[in-house]
């Protein structure tokens, strides 16, 4: 990633929350559901982002698209009204009509009011192509996968190739979910900042690791698959600072220029 | 409305298409499936760009958001890289998942190489909420309704309550699909620009129609559903003028503008 | 303009401010200076937004642009930060540099930090291009012309063929600055929100009043100069109800379909 | 900054132009006018993209804004017509309205039909804040100054610490101006694009150099201006590649991403 050992280092003496997760912002969990199958090498990731029913309690919410060859559901939405009203689905790119029927049908299940007293509900489901591991077109994600992966959900869980992770490449080798969080202090209250992301990119000649040409050196022991697609990044920035929309846009903004770190900061937060 | 007639009129004096309609424009086709039951009163309206395989032969494109209260999908993409790579689909919003399930597995049986040697595909699917009229909680469109409107798309389709538009109001009355097109002369070469709308909005006292209150004059009659949104209105826009997607994003955006007029020329234009 | 009576009529039932005017919202005033000579026909119309210093006292602010063939200053900073700095001034399109280097001085002049302390200042100029009327290319407009905008502010201010609005056309007639407010009342709570424009645009034949169609008959008599551009108009709205940015920026999206009403709103209100 | 050697090394690679300027895109010239004097560290840069008059064979343009907390000119029509009609002047901040007035004068001179048969011109000024360095409440540059830049444009220009980049700040040493070029093979086709940055960002922890931490050294050596400002860059890039304005979005988007390696491209290419 061509960073070099001292900026590293520095990155990662700040202070990770109690898990180093995205969970460790307070009312945050994740569950994944992970299908590994002769037929099927994929998943879905859940991101619950509070205990409360988040669609009567709605959260401040904002997103950026830095690539927007991407079938996301949701950010339209978001963009108008600045809020997130259901959880956040992150898998497959065929897979998003499924996970989105799911969150309609939760939604509904929970919410009796939509679409009598209130309106109707904006679904936020992510993805990335995860076509160069699993077989894509056999598509097989169904929505008690997604099920599955809201019932798994807690403060601790797996990070690598899981749940919507499970196909995705990163560097030309195996990529996946990564989480880490960093507590900060303002005017003496400590507020936590976690994120998730889904890699899928890059290319193997790239990976650098503290200083290691690992990329290099692992290109010349294989061979590797080449990539239809640039490949893409989904990050998720959760935090219990008080930002309102515009300052939540700026960051999840910044964040394009902020992903070769927050991997590091991953990597070396373990 | 609240356009006058002298307006009205010089509206309706520019020259329509064949048969005023967005399928005057080459290539394009439109197909309703119309559900109408004890449970719903709902449906599909697909719009078929081009006769040829939209995957393999991307139309320049864009997209433009009034109001962004709402739930389509594919606009993303559509903004990054200025290209339509599947037919659109209207219909109700807790319905988009279904439609964008049907245009994947359309988009996957007529290009076997996706997925494989080119990327996934980007599902253009429009959305209005028609719960003042339909119970949309009872969901109940599938992957066959969608197919059925595919199958029946025509150069002549019905407007009116049809297809998307069977559970859309327009203001407080009946609302559903219009669509008029007109033919532009530009360096002795005619074009022609169409346009077809899904209509759900509006307050019955706006309705004026050639300086008559109707509106008004309605509203003694009997009483309406006051409805939960502030409404809403998808307009799709085709022309066979080379356009590129700035110069339709430019177009797509002035709409939002056009749209009483656009209404008028539909109901003129009969 | 092609409305209809009734729909004016109801329109301007509608309840105004004190004066019907911007400066009906607490704390604005408004100021203009007006260059007729043999060799200029333009002007500026400064509008103070508050009796405070604005630089210290940021306010919130969005922007919207309809059709960018504009050369406004300032808009970028207001979408990244959401706060107005300074006044906003309206001249023609070759002075935006004059009003922006008076814009500066007057900081600098009111915020002895501004350089040193804090970072530096956000000037806010507006325009149209009065080319149809004014031989712009004579330039003319003087800083010192600027400083007389300012210094003339007040609650009560001329409305037509004054300030920024002295070279402007409107539907091939003579166009300028026109102002309106209307009360409205939340939660038992009385706000105000006020309108300034400067418009610039359209053609006679789309001029109609009260169901007469004025432009024609008027186009009957004499020639008009057919202008360059498609016209432009600046719309400057204000209010008292304590909205964010994001909320704020939706009001100024929508002002664009309001523009029709809001120019018969202000002859209405007379 | 914190890239490795090895990644340094493989950018560096890469072939750059004849004199790794942005000069070495066909057509464009660069000058600069550097203001030393006991009241002023400040200048200008201009940024001359063709030998043909700009304002009648207008280019391709895109902007893409990383940080909105600044006060260009331009950046609005460029987005809606995607053209470039001026040079590009760079400066401070506050001269900004100078350096708007000279572009206006120019074109004045050199299109006498500006303001007459056609509409008016759209001057593109970018800044960044030099108040760490120059004393940016004493103004000072004067439009002389411009056409001073303007004069001695040339395809061999100055970088450093000249032009707009005279009082700029960068890892809180001295920053300034930048440019660099590489060639790209399309298609048997040799193009080239080029770079220009006007850098003024960032804290001296993070100047890292070829692995070597410089920045700590160096702050240990002596005190440094703390900076009001996060800090700002303006990254101009042209090519002879013939992208549309959506791609070219496209790729000064990335431009955000990519600063950092720019930079770094810039000092090893010498």
């Amino acid at each position: 990633m061509g960073l070099n050992k001292p900026f590293l280092d520095q990155i990662s003496q700040t202070k990770p929350g109690k898990n180093n997760l995205i969970t460790d912002v307070p009312g945050v969990t994740v569950g994944h559901q992970t299908l590994v199958t002769d037929r099927l090498k994929t998943g879905v990731t859940a991101i619950i982002p509070t205990k409360n029913n988040v669609f009567e309690h709605k959260l401040a919410a904002a997103g950026y698209v830095i690539n927007g060859f991407g079938k996301s559901t949701g950010l339209v939405q978001v963009d108008e009204l600045g809020t997130l009203e259901t959880p956040i689905v992150l898998t497959n790119t065929l897979s998003v009509g499924v996970a989105y029927n799911y969150l309609v049908k939760k939604a509904l299940a929970e919410n009796s009011e939509i679409g009598l007293a209130t309106g109707t509900v904006n679904s936020m489901v992510m993805e990335c192509n995860d076509g160069a591991v699993n077989n894509i077109r056999n598509l097989g994600v169904t929505e008690d996968d997604v099920a599955q992966a809201f019932s798994s959900a807690g403060k601790i869980f797996a990070e690598g190739c899981v749940g919507g992770g499970t196909g995705m490449c990163c560097y030309d080798l195996k990529g996946g979910i990564g989480s880490a969080s960093r507590q900060i202090e303002i005017d003496g209250q400590t507020f936590t900042l976690g994120a998730l992301v889904m890699s899928n990119y890059g290319y193997v000649s790239d990976l650098d690791i503290y200083d290691h040409q690992l990329g290099n050196k692992i290109s010349q022991l294989s061979e590797y698959n080449k990539r239809d697609e640039d490949g893409s990044i989904i990050t998720v920035i959760a935090t219990d600072i008080p930002f309102d929309t515009r300052q939540l846009k700026r960051i999840a903004k910044r964040s394009s220029v902020g992903i070769l770190v927050l991997l590091l900061v991953m990597i070396l937060g373990r």
